[in-house]
């Protein structure tokens, strides 16, 4: 394989969708957001995105069934006549520079081939979270924008670097004079973060106009606050071992001069 | 050279064949099965495989002859009127990312033009062996899987990934909706492994109903014990050592403190 | 994306034109230089220039608008009847070694399409700076070299190699049998260096015969200078302690021994 | 510029030639031989060679003068009748595994166009050398390995990896069914090697039947010696300084515990 490729599994025609990308990063936000709304949509696999330049292994599957890496693209047909939704997420991003832009130039092809007319993007924004986490956007232009400020997201702090997939999009989108926006939601971002996740697609949903129930979330939230709870307790723990050697090792030297 | 070139030696017809890919990885186990299976079968080498992906260096031999690095692909008419073996070996894995999925599609390239039904891959899987290393097995589908399963093959654990060649033919293949298989002999890795070698000759003989002598692996099973026997009371030595060194160290501490 | 692209945005011809190229370097004096020049003229915006080989990511400005890297190519029409200017400055380089040959190509390809007969690139040279930074200078031929030499530039140091665009845009400029320039200002190099700016383009005005008032670039020398002071002072003062800290260590030691 | 460019300067019809490679590496040997034989033999430039995979900077000569990483290749035509030369040497080699690869075939390509029968590659083979350096030769086939061994070579330990372009060259050489000899000097490597040099066109003298005077070398060849002792002593007295530092922290040690 020499190139990025779509393989389409089923061929849809859209009058007018919107696109949302969410892949692995920061908190795996977008992944768990995109994986969510799939799930709680009933959208159908159309196709999947394959690319030399993903890592060169391959996954095994439970039934012991192996694949490439590569992304998925999922179609929901909007009944209420407003933009169907196509959702792209997958196991990984391209490792290399170049691969980085050819593959979110393949998925613009892809989506405006599909009569796209916004791409949405999820991300994280690595911050120490009190309450809730805010939704940081930046778009293509100043229309789009205002709707997500509308719905309750902070302007992006500018000088602020985009990195990967999610910030290609939109700057790729930006040339071809696509709709685009990036939607980054704060994080500490060590591990899984369904409660930002939560609060993009709720987000999203005011924007869209979708109507998803999100408390099938709030199952991963209470396990994932368990989690860190846990890892603060064993942090503290060793802060204060530390704390107690640092000590020992300067009444010894002390000791000693 | 800029693109993996196939060079065919001798032009062969075959109605229905099978491709073993046993290149160096872990335990050289891939490299070891398919060598020995080129030399018991008598196989004929019908084409040379060179990538600009390889490493930049080339080789001598003994008669003082210069060669690239290359994979070699032998030939073997199977009388029995089942499938033909076509068996690929060489000196090294692609270097780069897309230079591995280059070559990997180069070789299906070439396998399909032979009529190729079922790729068969093989490799290591680190692990600690006991008694007789295991093989764990995963496939395109259900029904290959299950034959290298009733051969004796265990299903391969999920999640696990499937690095190099090894495990990108089988992805590729799954694309090109070819048959595809991949077997990992469980070795500890650090040495070549002719009897994780033999385990895998003895599990495809069962499947592809080869009959091959697989005694004369025994010679190189035994010289492969008697190194690690060797090196397993160096390490030893080295462990006391080290304990020893460490209880001085502690006592000249607690002197001076 | 797959390859460097040049987006017009308008349309000019020019019977002949001077590339000057300004892109962030050592002391960023040619994109202080060149943005100073632009406003100064109130050159038109009429190209950008694309790269998949510039660094993934995408930056966001104070309106929440987000773009990807990119350079950006300005035009002034000489009323003089002399060469017009075309000027070259951006976020960035190119990330890669065939990168930065594949943009500079890209560069010089859209220089040729609009009559450019000379390309003058502008970098930094690491320097310990008493006065007045030295210009030093190298050419694709004797007679422009002496054109700099007699506006106050000196002969570049033989065997110095000049890295990136500054350097690859004057070598292939030469092999296109194009005229081309570069201008290396001595530069500490840990700052921006306005005053490193100022120069050049002091020596830029009498060479290419421009009527630019360089007064605007004072405000800004004035306060590098401020940062500089603060950041030797810092630096002295760390060094004292140090050096305490070096002696304190001594007398612990001795007193050991 | 996007690939590895032959320019031709001046263009020659030969009806038999030779290609002598000896681009930077270990010793330089290859670098000086070649330069050396261009300059005795008089031969003429007749091209250059350029290429997106050499390193991203420029040269700057004592004019001022800026030109690229490049290839220079030489021609001499042969008075006597027998096979003319075609001498290549250079700057760099490239910097990547796809570019060596890519400058290789470049090479090979102009060689064939120029009716080059055989090529002859020189590079160096680190080891001590107490008298005079053999030279190690590996081939493409036996006829022009046994020529050079008659000469005076000795064949190449089987094993020995040979890399860069010197290795490269032979190795596609082979792939194109063109003959090819690469031959590698022994030498300490550290520095400049000029005795290597010669005692590799000692061996070409004789195996091309040139008539080359060597004499020229012996200058070169006593300043790299008058170097080496130099080094060998401020190498023995770092030793025994470090031998006494030594010591004196054992006692310290001692004193303490």
């Amino acid at each position: 394989m020499k190139e990025t490729t779509i393989v389409e599994k089923e061929r849809v025609e859209t009058e007018s969708a919107t696109l949302i990308e969410g892949l692995p990063g920061l908190g795996m936000i977008g992944k768990i957001a995109t994986e969510y709304l799939v799930k709680q949509l009933g959208a159908r696999r159309i196709a999947e995105l394959y690319s030399p330049h993903f890592a060169y292994y391959v996954l095994v599957n439970k039934q012991g069934s192996i694949r490439l890496l590569r992304s998925v693209l999922h179609y929901w047909k909007n009944e209420k006549g407003r933009n169907d939704l196509i959702m792209l997420t997958g196991d990984s991003q391209a490792q290399t520079i170049e691969g980085q832009y050819e593959v979110a130039g393949a998925i613009l092809d892809f989506a405006q081939a599909k009569n796209v007319k916004l791409v949405v993007t999820i991300g994280g924004f690595r911050k120490e979270v009190e309450d809730e986490p805010q939704i940081l956007v930046s778009a293509t232009n100043p229309v789009i924008l205002h709707k997500a400020l509308e719905a309750g997201a902070k302007g992006s702090p500018s000088g602020n670097p985009i990195v990967g997939t999610a910030g290609l999009l939109v700057g790729l989108a930006k040339l071809r004079k696509m709709d685009a926006i990036c939607l980054l939601v704060e994080t500490s971002g060590y591990l899984s973060d369904p409660r930002a996740a939560k609060a993009v697609l709720n987000l999203l949903g005011k924007m869209l106009e979708l109507d998803v129930d999100l408390l099938g979330l709030d199952k991963e939230i209470l396990k994932s606050e368990r989690i860190e709870e846990r890892m603060k307790r064993i942090e503290e723990q060793r802060k204060i071992s530390a704390e107690k050697r640092r000590k020992m090792e300067e009444e010894k030297v002390s000791y000693i001069s």
